[in-house]
């Protein structure tokens, strides 16, 4: 299956002003790209790109005063089956972790692991290790977030959303995120596009998506507490210990967002 | 039953201190006392006192610099009987609650209403109504929160206590009373002595203890969700919104508090 | 002079719920009224009132399913002068101070004494106490504060406002009245009209404002930390502690609000 | 001159524990060393090394259950003179830092940059840019936190550190770390040793420090807001976000730390 995915931001800036993109798909997904992925500004401006220290590939740029679009587009080979379910990927003890996944063991700006340990533990002790463990933590997310726009707030943390049970796909991200790393499993924050293919209508506008992967029998997978079931077409942008890391842009002066869309179908139906 | 009650508190003041003491017995005990209440200060300095807006007998003293000791003692009738159970006590529409017990309903300092009433429907909306639901808040507080003298905080308040899942009586009461008012029920928090009366053996160094009180079935009825089972010999010294309403002592100015002791028990084991 | 007031509010209600309401004009200006105060509902619904811990009047409704009005209206007369400012008025000792001002010391749902004491006095320790601490207490937040109405934020408390250093007239109150309670000057939190008489256009749409009170010299003096300037049409409402205390409405259900309207001006421009 | 720096900890372990020590000198500091830098336990326990993401050496160990001590001992040279001053040292626009500087301008654990953001540019908005930016942010924090050792609170941020104005050497750092990077200062947090040479007695007992480093002039300099004064004998250990990426030890398990000693201070005085 082929996936057209892309997004378009337009900003008003009163000067000129510095900014990081991360808004182009994640690297562990460029063998997939058909053809190339496009990356625009308008007007043109030369980005310079890097890696930051978790892969996610960043475009810096200095945006003019005036308006200023932000614009991707890419074609992505994919599977076209959900989310794998591996039922028996095992947990590992703490002093079996790859060095490189122990820093998804620490707290982090959005997630508290010391506020919440006691509650990890207490909540889950008694479920299976391992994918299971996983799985508890997202059905009881799942559950206990009220699910509410209205309830956005860009500074809330896994501590807030647990306090006041209510908020969006972020936060049932990072309050499942705080629990495993809890539990020692580590776990980090993605953003992406996932589509809508496979489900009923009606449809929301297309947005961004977070969503959380755990390190279980010696790889990396994909959990999904807000929807919490498999979906297909999901693509991944970045990861990061929380949003803080993941920013779909980091503006480093005063803006106003005039326009936000984002597109995630099958390439057929929308690419000539 | 005749109970003996009392406490001595002994402070080392770098300045004459102005301060406000809340430590005799609650006026709606006073008809059970025997003889006389004392209530002294070493040196002996001349109290002036006022019933606060919750009736709390507050005894205003400026103390001098140095060491300066409280202390109270009374003997008290009681019926020896546990705490009552009244199952079939009502819970009232807030249409029909007194006007006085409607502050009761409010935020306050350490229970915010405003941040758990989510969370406070959801645990509990499907309980029934009244004393069982009460009840039902108990049991949940009881086993939610992890005691420990450790986590003694003095700042943390019922939203503190519900993200972090630990504390001392004082959290597990501010919890149970901003739960209780999320869900229209009055409820207002206590201090004051529990003797060990029918308890087993080791008994912990005695303390002033926290409880609360709701609004059932026409009036107030004592929940102790930190022992969360009707106990002998409990005698009320004050009630409030929260903790911030009832200090024992409330005193303006720096100070180091050197002793602090307190007794309750049988009047025949510790008076001649 | 005589000044208008009133405000009209509009419900949706999904089902019956009972509310109270604090809308009248305070006790303190019953005396000031011309004429009757109207309290009106559409549809018309019998109230019952009462006065709170704090001598607020209270409506108690219970408001049917649908769409649901409030609506009051008062002609008061007012000496048209501006605030009074009265730089002798002295601070008392606390234990000078009357019992019945000693709530207004306090720690409050919105206002964290405990929290903020060691900044209220490492900030106004070497103003002169009195008037002049008042108002550079008023001076600091009047200049600390950064105003925005998308700043606004229900569950924002007096720590909150200082820590973010932004907010609304709510914000900047709290922050006053903590800052006083913790330098031992009794304070409380009003709500009420105030006039744009004497000022200069363009005006704002008018809103119930917030402002506080402290007791200085025997009496309360109003001071309005957002404004921060003596103001002509100053009609008190309600106060309290904070805002948990005054809500203009508590409502015990889901609700939707869909008109609010608030006025306040010179008699003359408005009545026959 | 030659330091001689070092530890001991030991710990009870009911069970078999994994964990982390981050304790050796920082890989930046390792040509100074003179010999080896020993790092040896208590039993005997193979450890295994790793670099994480910010360079630090991390020890992995799996504890056995009993006391337990780890400890390190090296000799350093030092230039013996104190912290260089940099009067001069620019600071660089965002557009030109480099890459591998940017996450030290995001928000971290202790660090909440979003919610100080407001305060920062308030505070420091007049102070010249570059090295005196800094120096003003160090020179408010150092006299703004009101230092205490009863006030050390393991969960407290940067937020709780402004909004309540006590803390240690840890709180220093964090909100100094903070505000840095509200100006879009890229600054890091930093553990390890101090001397007390050239102070005056009584010294306090050694402990790790804290400390923090600001990229200015096109590399990293140490400012200090607690001491706020130039010192002789700074050796750092780890670096990172906040206290979140360096702690001592990273403990998975239940433990009692019964030991803790630090020494740092001429090699002359402490070796033959």
């Amino acid at each position: 299956m082929r996936l057209h995915v892309g997004c378009e931001l337009t900003f008003e800036f009163p000067q000129e002003t510095p900014l990081i993109a991360i808004l182009n798909v994640h690297h562990s997904r460029v063998a997939d790209l058909i053809g190339v992925e496009t990356f625009t500004t308008s007007p043109a401006i030369q980005a310079s790109g890097y890696h930051d220290q978790f892969g996610n590939w960043c475009n810096r740029i200095v945006a003019p005063a005036g308006a200023f679009s932000l614009s991707t587009n890419a074609v992505v080979n994919d599977s076209g089956g959900p989310d794998p379910v591996v039922l028996n990927a095992v947990q590992h003890p703490v002093q079996n972790l790859p060095d490189d996944t122990l820093v998804y063991l620490m707290g982090s700006r959005y997630c508290e692991t010391d506020l919440l340990s006691d509650n990890a533990w207490k909540l889950f002790e008694h479920s299976p290790p391992g994918w299971q463990r996983v799985q508890a933590v997202c059905d009881y997310v799942h559950h206990y977030i009220h699910f509410g726009y209205e309830f956005s707030n860009p500074t809330r943390t896994a501590y807030g959303a647990f306090g006041e049970g209510r908020g969006v796909c972020r936060d049932y991200t990072h309050l499942a995120v705080a629990l495993c790393r809890c539990l020692n499993i580590p776990t980090r924050y993605c953003t992406g596009y996932i589509t809508d293919i496979g489900l009923p209508p009606p449809y929301a506008e297309m947005d961004f998506c977070a969503w959380m992967e755990v390190f279980l029998g010696g790889q990396w997978h994909a959990f999904d507490p807000r929807n919490n079931a498999p979906r297909i077409g999901r693509i991944k942008v970045a990861h990061g210990r929380d949003a803080a890391d993941v920013p779909l842009t980091n503006i480093f002066g005063p803006n106003v967002l005039t326009k936000f869309k984002v597109w995630a179908d099958e390439a057929a139906h929308t690419l000539a």
